[in-house]
């Protein structure tokens, strides 16, 4: 193989620098994380497809990737699909063996055609290990065709041996597989697939584990995932998600303490003016209500969110389009003026919602949450309820966190999170409140990159280089690099004889600030050249001075 | 979905207790990969397919795991298919017309339809999109049964339309499809792979980056991999590799490193008492030449490796029955008696192999190694010579280590690694020496969890629980844990109001040191109440103090 190596779409190698920087932000928010007392967990990368698949929707279900099974994946579905056809096929042999004078016109063809499916399906043990949609109705559909297509066949089937038989059966199949749709076929051939969130797995991981883990559990999980998404700019098919999330309480206390975690860990990035967003699914209902039209709330607050760039005018235009009422839009308009304080909205959202119950519910969520926040203060991030904010509509049942990025950057959000009430439900678990919130990952990195955020320490390279003069000196060299690595110094031998021009560029490439020089008088004098590469000074010096100086 | 969740056979969940024991070895591992001055890259989790395929040997290739392409992944594999078999069938047809009068016995029908198979492959472009062993025989072989079994069939074709072609191409497709070797048919469906190893991948990164990377390259990664084998005991099917290779060197200083990489690590663990084999492919190539047979060398390290368990009469029994011949055993007679220093070892070797070139140069690495690792000395573990050390023979081509567990410790190798001279040949970039040395996490924990080796420490929970007494307390605790929290403390606070016994029991079960009762007096005299749980002590202490306690 010969052809210059390259890696799939969408997926990324990172270089030392690349990597350093990743690990930065990781270990902030894992210390944040701790720090807020939760505890990391792990999951495979690979689940069982029936735990992940029909959980994302089905948009999502396509962006899984699937893993092939090992060893004869095909065997189990060729062997079920072929008795199948078989038995439909034997069946309606024995139809046209009872009826020898009908018309075999297109009407008895379509009509025993569908019996013999029918009764091959209602008989067939082996059908089950088939998971496809729609099998009945596309063998059926195969099947009426073929024989309308080529009368005689349905003589010939008449006096067919087993053999026979199985030579039909295998023109079925090769017809059914030629057209047959892949995504179907794909839960076939494939038991597992590669983790397409961290929620599902760690819901999973909760209810399997139930009996283990000691309730309320703060959890919290950084691995990559994996979305067979087209890849563009900052998406990617490979990325990690750093998730928090507490399971089994209801308190509002979370809420709090999570918007307080993301200001801490945005603070410590040195991050500063980050906008934590938040609203509460209640009240998104409550409007729902107020509009009378449940089904519309997207639209409405797709609409609402762009009352910035198209004004209020254009915003009820294009609320009317979508046939939300004018009627309705009159009683929402206190939201179209939604200024000021984070107190002034929830006040103007108490009248706006009076007489919702759950609206209210929502208002008093929210309340706590912002007044706590308030009085215990942030550090350097602002939060500002959002009442467009409607992520995560189908899931989440309280609160509903977003994060974007310091004004003057543009990136969309770079966190988002909420409360679901029945986080495990999916899994037999019950009465599960779930409350999280997750960083974006590589956004973040964009964005430190875009504002020089990196600290200069955080590529970790060597302090010193040791040039390589011979055997003789290299071990004298080596004696010093070993103490200095048992008191955690960071050096290394250059490995080769080569030249010494090459050997110093060698340092200044990898970006190491000092040379080590050792030649016949400094092991004599037990001494050691110190280049300081930035700077071109020298200095002959001890063991001791050179452990100060390098540490 | 009601079923009980699981996990895929031979893949883990990690608890938080579990996620920390293993964080402690891998950072360490780290943190002496870094002190040694390698530097982190990451690869993504899976490759493009021919990148791994064909890399690890026929057994390997059936143990990656292979990612299904998404949407219409069948799509390419079918038409092309049809299109070649309608080519055939095609052809067929023209060769009947031609030879209206032939008899068609069976020798007729298996000329033509070779010949038209020979004829379609030839001129067909699409079959190049078709990866799959022996398609050309297993067509002929179908199509020729097909008209063998069924005569008249020549017939009708030869008459037949092209909607009647395509019938008989949807049987023959059929027919292949249900016998088709699943994993020839798994090349065409799946385009990309899991990572198997971390040696690949690497391999892969430094020819695609050669232009960026500044040789001699010294890179650790710390990754997981997956592979299909059969899970058992301490064998699972992802798991994480941790190596450090330096690429781009032949000096034998990076092997006295690599040891010293080893005896770091594993004293820091704790694990003291390891042992570490060397060995040298150039010495095996040396032994071969004396036994005077290469293809014999496995056996004979294998039966050699057997010396303590079977005695000298044993191996040398087993030596015969594997065809070693009894002139060559007597010229090794050396190996049998192979005891002694590092240094007595390498002078027996000496003797034996004066006659190899081969053979020599590997006995001067060997000295130069083992001489300068002596010299510098090595914190707790022993090196050792082991001539029947012959792991990764078809790759190695120097140095060859392994690590074995203290004595005492059943269990096997915890590390390994060696010297291979071509590492990127595989990818087109010649010349590029490799050597490197890797670690076994998911032995090296076990070890450690037997030995009881993992510190108290490691799990860091919360250092205090403050109890929930209700929102006015809890506004005034949450004030504190603000403040610890910015002091690096790790404090909670007890979201609910739950009894406080249970809040009590909570803090037992998670293995809080520490709870801080907050009541209506304590917030009057701005005071905590602080309690040991291991002790049961209790005390009321103002904020400074409380800093102070649980820091």
């Amino acid at each position: 193989m010969a052809q210059k190596p390259s890696i799939p779409k969408g997926t990324r190698d990172f270089s030392p620098a690349e990597v350093a920087k990743r690990n930065y932000i990781f270990s902030t928010i894992k210390t944040n994380f701790e720090k807020f007392g939760f505890q990391p967990i792990e999951t495979p990368s690979f689940e069982n497809s029936e735990t992940l698949m029909g959980k994302y929707g089905e948009e999502g279900d396509r962006l899984i990737f699937k893993i092939l099974n090992s060893g004869d994946f095909f065997d189990v579905f060729n062997k079920s699909l072929m008795e199948i056809i078989k038995t439909i096929l034997f069946n309606l042999q024995n139809f046209i063996k009872a009826n020898p004078d009908s018309n075999k016109n297109s009407e008895f063809v379509e009509a025993i055609t569908s019996k013999a499916v029918q009764e091959a399906f209602l008989r067939n043990p082996v059908v089950e290990k088939i998971d496809y949609k729609n099998l009945k109705e596309e063998l059926n559909l195969i099947i009426s065709n073929h024989f309308l297509y080529k009368p005689d066949l349905l003589e010939e089937l008449k006096n067919s041996n087993n053999d026979l038989l199985s030579l039909y059966s295998m023109t079925v199949f090769g017809i059914f597989i030629s057209s047959a749709q892949s995504r179907h076929l794909s839960t076939n051939i494939t038991e597992k697939a590669l983790r397409y969130d961290l929620t599902v797995p760690f819901a999973r991981y909760v209810v399997q584990h139930q009996n283990e883990i000691e309730f309320p559990f703060k959890r919290y999980q950084i691995q990559p995932v994996w979305r067979a998404d087209r890849p563009q700019k900052g998406r990617f098919r490979e990325f990690y998600q750093c998730d928090a999330d507490v399971v089994g309480s209801n308190s509002l206390w979370q809420e709090v303490e999570l918007v307080q975690l993301y200001d801490s860990v945005f603070s410590q990035l040195g991050l500063g003016g980050v906008t934590i967003k938040i609203n509460n699914r209640k009240i998104l209902s409550g409007i729902a209500e107020v509009i009378g039209a449940s089904d519309k709330l997207i639209d409405f607050t797709v609409a609402l969110d762009k009352l910035d760039k198209i004004g209020a005018d254009g915003v009820k235009k294009e609320m009317l389009e979508k046939g939300i009422s004018e009627a309705a839009i009159e009683k929402v308009q206190p939201l179209f003026n939604f200024t000021g304080t984070i107190n002034e909205k929830i006040e103007k959202l108490a009248q706006l919602l009076a007489n919702s119950e759950e609206g209210m519910k929502g208002v008093n969520e929210l309340q706590f949450i912002c007044d706590n926040v308030t009085t215990l203060g942030l550090q350097t991030a602002f939060l500002d309820l959002d009442v467009t904010l409607a992520r995560g509509l189908n899931y989440y049942t309280g609160a509903i966190f977003e994060v974007a990025a310091p004004k003057g950057v543009a990136m969309g959000s770079i966190g988002g999170g909420g409360r679901y009430d029945d986080l495990t439900g999916i899994f037999g678990l019950k009465n599960m409140s779930g409350v999280g919130i997750s960083f974006g990952l590589d956004r973040i990195a964009l964005v430190m990159e875009e504002v020089g955020l990196f600290p200069e320490a955080v590529l970790a390279t060597s302090k010193a280089l040791f040039l390589n003069f011979g055997d003789k000196e290299a071990l004298y060299s080596m004696k010093a690099i070993g103490k200095l690595r048992q008191k955690g110094i960071k050096v290394e031998l250059y490995p080769d004889q080569s030249k010494i021009d090459k050997q110093f560029k060698h340092a200044d490439r990898r970006g190491i600030p000092f040379a080590v020089i050792v030649g016949e008088s400094e092991i004599e004098r037990e001494e050691f050249g110190l280049k300081n590469l930035a700077t071109g000074e020298q200095q002959k010096v001890d063991f001791a001075t050179l452990v100060t100086l390098l540490q």
